[in-house]
């Protein structure tokens, strides 16, 4: 699936939003990650829209994919001309309409945009974790994202929705915390890859990986591997349609 | 398809093969285009093995796929360790029996392996040719193989057979000589790109120049572009498959 969608900000915004972050998991008691690794402390960042009820019945969780982030809908500032990736369906009268819900979207961990990950710095080298970051799961961004829910004091969440890498964590939520969610929406997903999707993956990672700028992952103070990357965007694309859709 | 398959060398082995060059469309007569551009002199790389009959009537031409050459079969000496990329086909015997037929494969204007492509020097500048190379088409190919053809004094062909870009030329093959063709095996072919396959080629091609050692098409003197060349290779190799046949 396509995972922007850019459009002018309408009179059903959400209006101005605001990027929030909590913070957990602090020495010593950093999370254990499926890998066994530990991982602490965690930044996620997370944005809402709407109000929560008294009842705190009316929460709908957002799972973005993978190159999105917690800026699910609304603008920044008033000159904002860019609002969030599913403004066309989060607000007043939308489809997740935020006059009756309380929507949550979380940016995952090891994204760069917001939580911890790659590009944050390492407290043992005082550097980017670049490769020594660790390998993290689908599961461990849901235990994450529990974190947050925990943090909000929410304990059932009426629809759990998101896309592609987003919608493999709605499945996750469902398998880990049944008794919390109510509603489970999985998006253009799956529960397993096929040989095929690997493929196509190792081939954007290697086209990146190809690009002298990737520096074996220490490009956080130097030029990006920009070329590489949108070799490996290309590939992406092109698995977001199908062939049949191509012909239309 | 897969374009390559190595094995020892059996009994059945047509023997030690020669690389066989012929030169036409020399100054002033050089071959027209079908982008209207003109290209001359022309080098055609090409072996044969088996016998012409008397009769000209046992003839296959045989038109390899685009990382493929003319060394269709045997070996070019008793030491070489990699037979030629059919060679499990071609021989006697074989599917493409030697004992009966007198086979032909032609190296494609355009390769680099031995025909007058980007790597040729052009008389012009006594340089490699690089982006200068006119674009060819299928049916250059066809038009340069059929001056092949007249060159061995082959009036019919008792059959084509290629796959991939050579299933495309032996599909021409059969518009533009209709005449001169008995039979013809276009194998993992098309007479069209979908979209979705001009998608990947164009990644592709993205892949090789994003590559720095691809200096817009002069690498001929210097380092090549192997990471770009391998990321695209990959990306050729997901498409010889099916997503079916990965789950075999």
């Amino acid at each position: 699936m396509s995972e922007y969608i850019e459009h002018d900000l309408d009179d059903n915004s959400v209006g101005i939003v605001e990027k929030k972050l909590y913070t957990f998991a602090e020495t010593p008691k950093e999370m254990l990650l499926d890998s066994g690794g530990r991982l602490g402390p965690i930044t996620l960042a997370y944005e809402t829209c709407g109000t929560l009820n008294a009842a705190k019945s009316n929460v709908i969780l957002v799972l973005h994919a993978l190159s999105g982030d917690s800026h699910v809908a609304g603008c920044y500032t008033p000159q904002d001309e860019k609002p969030g990736w599913w403004d066309n369906m989060v607000g007043p009268g939308k489809g997740i309409d935020t006059n009756k819900y309380f929507v949550v979207c979380s940016n995952i961990i090891g994204s760069c945009m917001g939580s911890t990950g790659p590009c944050a710095i390492n407290p043992k080298t005082v550097m980017p974790f670049g490769l020594d970051f660790p390998v993290v799961t689908i599961g461990d961004m849901v235990e994450a994202q529990k974190e947050l829910m925990d943090h909000l004091g929410i304990k059932k969440i009426l629809a759990v929705i998101g896309g592609s890498i987003g919608g493999m964590q709605v499945l996750e939520w469902c398998v880990r915390y049944p008794q919390m969610v109510t509603a489970a929406i999985p998006l253009a997903s799956t529960t397993r890859h096929s040989a095929l999707a690997i493929a196509f993956n190792e081939v954007a990672r290697q086209a990146i990986m190809a690009d002298p700028k990737w520096n074996n992952g220490e490009y956080y103070f130097g030029p990006k591997p920009d070329l590489g990357l949108a070799v490996a965007r290309m590939i992406g694309h092109i698995t977001y349609l199908s062939d049949e859709s191509m012909r239309l």
